[in-house]
């Protein structure tokens, strides 16, 4: 096997360094990948840029990267699930199997969980990563490894619209128009929403929208109140919408949605802002609009993957930058600054389509 | 208003006749229809042949037909949410609105239901005929009357999906080809089944499925055992369904439907055959499997016509076959027989696309 | 019949009148009742104090009352189901039936929901009070007519429970042991609540939660934080609730039913304070903590009646303190100052026991 | 440590030897247990009698017993979450943790399950035993040994109740007043059941009953058929149940819980019997009316512990015969036999009360 284990690691704020580090030893129930491809996501901009998230603190080299896909180079010996050469998407985020939420089937809660990427733990921008061989989903051929790093932002969307109990004639209204804005556009669109209204304050991210699917969008303006434009969604819509899903994670998006949403309805909120808000809660509550959050996924992989393989939905759409490995700190200037209309970019581990019996 | 309304009138076991009856007077919250596509329905054909199904015996003479569009021809004192000339689809059931079940949110389960063409209450293969004015849905110009008519075995595909549970992801299994087999297979691709198997016994019907979308078909032969074509299943699909949905009836269909299905997913039956049927219980208990029954809908015909309205779903691709109400015993023929490969029959009240701002 | 008919009508603020208004005329549906027990709720208290509740505001006169019991008195042509002398407990809102939401089985949530001593509406703190009979529950012998008045604040609690999916084994914490904290407590524990601790800010309200079963008591003091409180109740219970379910509805409470909750579990509001509040939203979210209101009752009637005819729940001892109609003024001023340890006042229409073949 | 490690292993049909077996080694994340109390079930009794279960075949020699609890008396390296001296309630079944059924937390439907007493995997009637930290219950002091026993049968009674959803208000049909029927009883009253009927062949059981807070009992008459039986419940009851559950697995019993079941309510299954019935389906499918079965138990130990340790059930009830492990044959003829009316056989591999603070 190769030497060469070139990898992405975040030192600190603003210290993002290519390095070499040692290929790491697999567990009986892992198995090594080469990786391919790994999406760069607003949590990694972030980290690179402050050092944390919430609680989530930088304090000992990171490897970066976590929307990712990678070839099988060796099998743990109790791994019979894969073979080597499988072309795998992996779910970043191992739990520890053993506590109350794992065994209720919560596991995106467990308080255990070993998550790429995120502090303590390293993520897998890097040419040798292990994980469980159960967190690896086999990628059918037709289906590029592009795409299998793209199902970790749409198992959001997937989490986000089950979440909302998205069904055959909802009424979903999105706001935010960014690259989870518009996986969980295609996740309502596939769960039979008949009516997704979505909300941006850039219209170039609502035509990409309006590309997508969006039955209506809605040009936000600053200056508007939360009232106002649950008026304005309303008169756009037709109806209220009976769900509502918050990515933006601002105090004022999040207003929005509990006004927007019919008595009986779901806000979800998926993006996260800052510690405390001031809510209409009262509003929220005698209308039995109930609030949720949404914590990364549970069990959506697979859901998300068979929905990629089925060709109904134009993921590739989201992918507009392509690196090298070698050209990281690039590709992550031109996310963070939504450089070339930027909405997701990929970072190639090794040259494109090496891996990809249909090109991307 | 016109004098005319010719009615197909059922008098008794193959006793079906166009006689006048006099037009209805409507109550306060009632609208008067000129109707316009009535679809023949299997329960129709049934009392034709039989005078009865299951406890519903016809003691009198009934007016037959209960899938229906028509246009509002005269309101109700009360009536807000209609005008006369809104072209609507008719939901054939009103509840008592008044007992547990209404209250529940289980309306179907009324034991005060009055629905149409069910004994001892009219339907409305009529001319002009009364119906409370919240069980009419009014359709956008662009959805036709035909359309509108189908909304109602539609709304029994979405009814027995929501039973089911079908969401992102989920791999169905739809026993029977039939009209009842294909709405089903329209609305779980809608909710955003990935893997859709149906089967039947005949090749034609197969054919059809496979054009609307099913993703594997399978042709049943009636000396294999239900074990025998659940692996066979399993083979074709690559995997377990979650959810199996019996669009037939018979005793063998509910057996398959319970071998097929993997632990822990909901077999849904929906064709009602034999009173006693011997099934394998204990293998669905033990893998708690879930058993699930669907009669009619309730809350669906809204969703059912979003999803028509958005033009995702060629439900026309159903009607095989039209007739004028003059040529009832044709249509009903035609229909009872599978004449020349009829899925469904429509018969038309008034000229094709008098009503129609596009053509069906 | 009897032509007296003394009611109590709110004319606006701090104008309350005993005055002789007509016997209402009944509908077909519906049955003349000579009211018996009338609570008084805190709702009540806030329309006499304040003209108005959030948007439902005093416009003209409104005969005040809502938490009652009487005896039917006269028969609407249709009513089967209930029988001149039948003693029953008055479920005070009725829907309009025909909407989206009365369809769905959330008949709470009608907007055109026609509710006891809620703006424009009267309520039923008179002699003679008429009522859609399928909104009146009769009550076995055994249950006094004051219990049938408190089945409607128990119902708040058992849709509280309901809402917060308490079942078997729950740990739960109820913020304020008011009269509604108190029958939230009920309703808890009757579902199978294994630990439930209860805060107050009085350790009077406290003792009588302890007496009511209460696992565990908590006293607040307004100088600590939410955290630290959230802290004290994890320590007191020796684990975190996964329900809690704020019966106060201020920020506070509101804020600490947050940061208490284990992650996946359940925040209910039922108190509703101040329109804005501020809380620390990114808290809940991120460990999916959902957030739900309450407005008042849904199908709970009858599971509140079951269980105060079981036996099981001492609801009686919310009572303390007794008033003829002719009282009303000293029954609103005891209520609203809390005098004498005042929870729940009792407001007589007919002389104590004139109903109950079993004294109360 | 002790070597003595007396053991009961199934050999065969009929041929159940006590016999010294090396104590084990335990894992990492493992403990090892100095058993205490096991209880008799009637599966174990079935295996001694046929050797096989369904598909579970004795092939080799098996220790038998799984209602246990037992003193912790090694621990793994990495358990953290008890200590030596420890009593603990087992929770007798381990799954694969890496399946889709135990991610989706129904670990009960693990297709590698190792449950204890199912061949090929060992029981524990020993005394000394291994089992995985994280599915071991410690006791309160005030918990004996014999109801951490008993919370195995317990769990079922707590995992079909929850299957049928049962909570406040239901009324409840459970079929069989044997110690399953028994403790499906308690749960259902700890859940806020209102009514609950309890039907039997046998007075003697019914009354047992009756003294642990059956609301009704009915004596069943083998001549009876299920449509006549389901007549005489709903008198009993004074309403149709919504929740049936069978406690027998007859083919009557099935029967009789679809018919008395009242529309939209839920028939659970618990008891297994012949592996083909013959059933009024459609009676079940066109009044929506559920069916469901248990498998076991899947997160229900820890709310069976809370609800035994609040002392709201008297699980003690159940016990009605005692034996040393020596006489384990006795105790065995003495359950299968039900000698000396006996509900459930305690087998004590110490002597009794030995780890009991307070005496059983």
């Amino acid at each position: 096997m190769a030497k060469d284990n070139l990898t992405a690691v975040l030192h600190g704020i603003e210290d993002l360094r290519l390095e070499q580090v040692p290929i790491p030893e697999i567990a009986d129930n892992e198995v090594l990948l080469a990786m391919d491809s790994v999406g760069i996501c607003g949590s990694d901009v972030h980290y690179l840029a402050h050092g944390r998230i919430g609680d989530f603190v930088l304090t000992k080299p990171m490897i970066i990267g976590h929307e990712s896909a990678g070839v099988v180079a060796k099998l743990g010996k109790k791994v019979t699930t894969l073979k080597v050469g499988d072309r795998v998407a992996i779910e970043p985020g191992v739990p520890c199997r053993t506590c109350d939420q794992c065994k209720l089937g919560k596991y995106n809660l467990c308080p255990g969980m070993v998550f790429c990427a995120t502090p303590p733990y390293d993520g897998n921008l890097t040419r040798y990563y292990k994980h469980a061989a159960d967190f690896c989903f086999k990628l059918p051929d037709h289906v590029t490894m592009e795409e299998g790093a793209l199902l970790e932002p749409l198992s959001v969307g997937v989490h986000a619209c089950k979440r909302a109990e998205v069904t055959l004639g909802s009424k979903v209204l999105i706001l935010g128009a960014g690259p989870i804005g518009l996986v969980t556009l295609m996740a309502a669109q596939a769960m039979g929403a008949s009516e997704i209204l979505i909300t941006d304050l850039v219209q170039q991210r609502l035509d990409v929208a309006k590309e997508l699917g969006a039955t209506h969008t809605l040009l936000l303006k600053r200056e508007q109140t939360a009232e106002e434009t649950a008026v304005l969604v309303q008169k756009t819509m037709g109806c209220q919408p009976d769900k509502s899903i918050d990515c933006c994670g601002a105090e004022s998006s999040a207003r929005l949605a509990i006004f927007a949403t019919r008595s009986g309805g779901i806000v979800v909120v998926v993006g996260m802002g800052a510690a405390e808000v001031k809510l209409p809660l009262i509003n929220a509550l005698a209308r039995e609009v109930d609030i949720r959050g949404v914590f990364r996924y549970c069990n959506d992989y697979a859901a998300a993957l068979a929905f990629v393989a089925s060709g109904k939905v134009n993921v590739k759409r989201l992918v507009t930058h392509h690196f090298d490995i070698k050209d990281t700190a690039k590709a992550f200037e031109t996310s963070r600054k939504g450089l070339g209309g930027a909405i997701k970019v990929m970072i190639h581990v090794q040259p494109r389509d090496t891996n990809n019996p249909r090109k991307f």
